[in-house]
């Protein structure tokens, strides 16, 4: 936890080996230039330093938390929780059960506390970033131009790609 | 689509028969007393009165969008692909396999369109309120206290029903 | 949380609508003269009643925490992160998905905090208990003798259903 | 879209990505001599580039309209909810959960707007192409011959396999 | 099999406890005016009979082959192996696995013989209706209108449902 | 099919591709001395054959039928509607769904026409070859015998390999 | 275990409560004139008298043993482990998961000892019996007679619903 | 079996393949100086080993006993179906369907005869030596403090895993 700047966006995971998956997450927001923090904490080995970080989040000023985790991924809730932070949860394939587990354990939260979930793996964490971005646009006109830009880039995209796809058939 | 007045949260779905579940997002917003509104459209029966909800809820002024879809639920994914509000999706429980078919069509999405999803059935559509709550909350400190009272009023009800668990077991 | 007497085994739930299920755990509880108590308790709507509950569970003397919860079933494994008494969970089937989700988020906690997990629902509220009597049972000859007796009366039971079930497809 | 001839059968696909499965039902198309077209068009990153392409598609004489998508699988519904051609849909396997997403998220439409949908991967873009085939068979003898001679064929082909089983097996 | 007149879609399926759902395909090409005919046989209580109708469905001019059937559905599969007409199959929930047997039987069908699959039970029926009448929409013109009238009906059914749902809200 | 030697045990798989699979089968049969045959057929690609095969076993003397299949697997079924023998069915691991489709269509059969199913892959298609041979068995005393010396055989290679383990661990 | 006369088939249950299921197999062994016992014993609860059972099912010259269970269904294999005749194993829904959790215990058996799994619930009892009767036809031809009868009836069966269902329709 | 030290907790399994899995529950006995030993034995292929050791295991003053088992996995039932002590479960993924078939064998267990189950693979077979150091620590006071140790550490762990990969990204 970053205490000398302003984070508006904390991407919390569980191991580090779940950081292939979230730094897709990292990379949207440096693309979009927002204050990020990667915070390391797991629910159940250091639930201290979880209730920690969830409790003072509001305080240090962060908007939005993203959480990843696998198996039994209870890390979102238990921050859940314990904020009234937007909380975005990342299931990660990390068992023999290709992350089912953590899906469930992640989206199925019961009324009263919820989890905004996304994709499993990769494509969950960038979706994460670009959700928390979509929440901060709200509020920041500049921040949406981006979006609009990115959103504008990904359609022509695929028409690029129709090119390369039609001349590679060609060959 | 009201047009007289702001409306925060559009409450969408597929089909009026998805409304005994939407219901419970609605109660969470009256309780909360933000401004909502319910909206019928489907992505396959009406995808232009979709794509049109669709692009005008930013100028409309809408902040979050909760769409309710069963089966392939394909109607959240549509209106994230033609907006840059947040979208949250709730997976309705309407086909023989338990929404199952419903959550993957609705979390899966794949990278660069996010769509925030919450638990099948009501416990989602409730959550999906209370997730569009703690967005909105961000920026409306009156919100926040609110959300900060219910939440300790359910731990405070967890306390109550332990009383009157023990006095039933009691009897 | 009965401050007057030694309590063996906590029952803990994470709603009072789990009781109907929990209740197979009493039961075998009360068979066996298990000294016991209930505790209602939700991982995420009060999370500080929770962790309260958990450290302070050695220090009361109770040997066997049993937890019950639903959907995506985090109770158990928060409470045994912040205990090291054995956790013995039992998935209920609360959501659309028939306790799936609860049996994944139950069971599949990473290396390091261990929940024993038991079947979903009446059966498994059922089988908690008579584990945590197996564990009691490694210092108590009495309460052995009473599993003994118990396991025989159970193969018993089968050969008189098996009369029961031969008189009556005899008529 | 080519606009210069006429194309029966329209091979689309989400992501270049999904060419390699795809390319099973284009092989198919040249080996009948049926006319075609790759098209790359995502449901959610290019919507107004597939809404363009679905409602030109009957104007522009396609027959037929093969898709193949992973994850969240719209892009078949999407393009059929805007068309009245027969769309046949091809999920593929492209997340952690073995294309059980993309099969549900394709199979499962609701009434109204109806995707036949194919096996997961190369296997159902092959019988994707087969399929439109059948349909075109309907009036155009000359395909419905070639059918006949592919499906004898692969009758002959069983019994060629056999024989080469049994020398293998006596070596 | 109707021997005196054409029949351009044959509703098959494998039990008479069947047709509560394959009725929604009789429904709806009642309502289009396509000539059909309701079919009962099984892939496994009736092989000849089965055998017997996909071979001689070509010369008896049926066009398209709707197919039914639940459990380790076969019957899709069989007919498609006998014949060139496109079949579309149908999975019913008739057993404890809620048509995902069914489901996973009609559509994983091997490279070679395609099956057209629609979604589980009564959706599935209405929309293997549907899609039949895509196909033959390629070369009835009158047809075609039918169904574009039908789409546009669906459409303007959602406005109408709107207006009730807001009625009924405000109630 | 072989002409001129009576076969009591068919092993048949769908393609060429199972034999890696099925040759567990082929390995206990040798091992048992029990006479058999290795015929490959598929249930879609050569329904004829298939049908020839299965009408002419009685007479041929074969006692027990093997079939092997992946995917939506209907051999053993369709196999099993055309004869009166015993047909047991090794489910093989095609797809993306690891085996759960060809699980499922083989073991899920309608009543009437039963399919004797083992586990998926490699260790069905040896408990298939031992299942033929209890069955066979049945009039087999010597066939018995070796079966009585392969169990026990088992059982002492478990004390062999608690040695080996011991030794293993030690170093 | 009936020792005054012999029995062919013995059909085993973990409980009783799973009667209304293995009667299915009862009335196809009455209905073929099979000698048969019913015989209830639970792997888990009486293991002595499953052992028992098992250990002398040769020597009473049993000749297949069909063994219903549910839940984490041990049954069928514990018998299969301990006689060397051929056991068939019907799974139960009895749980939450719809038989999915008796199926995977019943059929997924390691190599060595093989449990012949049938289709959960009633179809899969009906079909053990039937199973058992094409073992028995193999040395028994008027058995064999008798089944090829059943099976023709069954065939004229679906001609006579046909007949039904279209009166039935016309109504 | 060990005959001459006493063994607190014998971690059994049905195959030496499972080993690589159990050892790491090995590792964590070894770690805290709990004595043990390592007992190979099938439920399916060496039934009367697995009953003697089961049925000898209170006298020999074996205080939990864990069990590893993948497949239809019936060992960990089994064995708690003789003895009184607690039997820990841990599934091993050693079949196509990535252990859920082992985790439902060994999970859902009828009410009677528990089974304590742990996560699939290598974190369950940790966390079982954990639980069963839970259950020795009832009664064992250096136990609990090298627990509580073992504990602090894990959260400290996360700590310094934390100034890694803060190092690591910022390089």
């Amino acid at each position: 936890m970053d205490k000398d700047m302003d984070i508006s966006v904390s991407v919390v995971m569980g191991s580090d080996s779940d950081y292939p998956v979230m730094e897709e997450a990292v990379k949207i927001l440096k693309a979009f230039e927002v204050s990020h923090e990667v915070f390391l904490t797991s629910a159940h080995r250091s639930p201290d330093r979880t209730s920690d970080f969830a409790r003072k989040a509001v305080e240090r000023n962060v908007k939005v938390i993203i959480v990843g985790a696998g198996a039994a991924a209870h890390l979102a809730g238990v921050i859940a929780s314990q904020t009234t932070l937007p909380v975005i949860g990342v299931p990660i394939d990390s068992t023999a059960l290709n992350g089912l587990d953590a899906l469930l354990a992640t989206v199925q939260m019961p009324g009263g506390i919820p989890v905004a979930t996304m994709a499993i793996g990769k494509a969950g964490a960038k979706n994460a970033a670009l959700f928390a971005i979509r929440i901060l646009s709200l509020t920041d006109a500049e921040l949406r131009q981006k979006l609009d830009a990115y959103i504008a880039d990904m359609a022509r995209d695929v028409e690029r790609k129709q090119e390369d796809l039609v001349k590679k058939i060609r060959l």
